[in-house]
């Protein structure tokens, strides 16, 4: 819980006001569960400044995330607040399985191609708010370089805040994101033998 | 992120439909980010399942908030989904700061008036998913007692998720809870002498 009073006056040459108003990169990760779900928890104060809002689901399975998808959806919808474009990186697409017949190295393209998105989108300040979800695995893997990742997210023109979800975030990420938090487990139900079930994990 | 297989079987009598579907008490805690907005996230997926969703407003101002506030009453209004009734313990109830001019008593008063109303609700059914949100601090400060609250939860009826948040949650309540998640902070904004701002902080 932020307390207000910023503890540190930085000496950066911006106004108090400008230094507030800076887009934010913003890292979830760690192994406990809420990466994703603070992340579109975000997405509802998006969507009440009336921000355009872009999720990009790097996700397991189709049925991962209908929840929020289709609440999302919905509210954007309403027209009372922004709109929500949902990317989906192919339906199925389930590369972090890797259990597909297909080879690794089109998963690999496939994780590229979304990227590749994401970057003509900050390119053309498509969105306000972004949700590149399960993205860290792509650069944990190595499969998108975190390096080209950094300089794209420093060099985005404009208010562009940027979220990205995932497990094992690179150190290189965390040095360079404005927020990370970590998400730890501390006891999970299927620690104690139980499945996830609809309404909570989807 | 789940991995779909609990990696225990365990000796309860239930079989494993019953089991996964049984309720669930969560807690949020930790110094970090995403407590709140992670139940919130979460409460777009029991919207999407059609439940009725009580939220219970333990908040610091009225501008807390407002985002969630906002786009969880107009997913409600879509009919779409569940209903969302937003439960806010008086406006302006600043308990958590301590700087109002009632005495510390009355706040203690307020804040076991919610509890007494989440009671009531949980003993009627009349929601399917609640957000106590920063409950965890009336707990952490004795002003309602752990004890009571693990029994009314262990002794609720029918299937209520219940899902609790703020820093400090009582041992007590960790181990009676059936998911626990510590949000621990590695970096903020007003580290770095940045305020908050719309759209992110609320």
């Amino acid at each position: 819980m932020p307390q207000g009073q910023p503890t540190v006056i930085p000496d950066d040459g911006l106004t108090t006001r400008q230094r507030r108003n800076r887009a934010l990169v913003m890292v979830h990760t760690g192994v406990g569960k809420g990466k994703s779900t603070a992340a579109f928890g975000m997405a509802l104060r998006a969507w009440n400044q009336g921000w355009p809002i872009g999720v990009f689901q790097f996700v397991k399975s189709a049925k991962w995330r209908v929840g929020e998808e289709n609440a999302l959806k919905a509210l954007g919808e309403t027209g009372k607040g922004g709109t929500v474009t949902w990317n989906k990186m192919g339906e199925g697409w389930s590369w972090i399985q890797r259990e597909v017949a297909e080879g690794e190295q089109s998963h690999e393209d496939k994780a590229r191609e979304g990227w590749e998105q994401v970057k003509r989108d900050l390119a053309a300040e498509k969105y306000r708010f972004y949700v590149l979800d399960e993205f860290a695995y792509l650069l944990h893997w190595g499969w998108i370089d975190t390096k080209e990742v950094v300089e794209v997210l420093r060099d985005r023109p404009g208010q562009q805040h940027v979220v990205i979800t995932g497990r094992n975030a690179p150190q290189e990420l965390l040095d360079f994101a404005d927020l990370v938090t970590d998400m730890s487990k501390v006891k999970h139900p299927m620690d104690a033998g139980q499945k996830g079930q609809r309404g909570i994990e989807w």
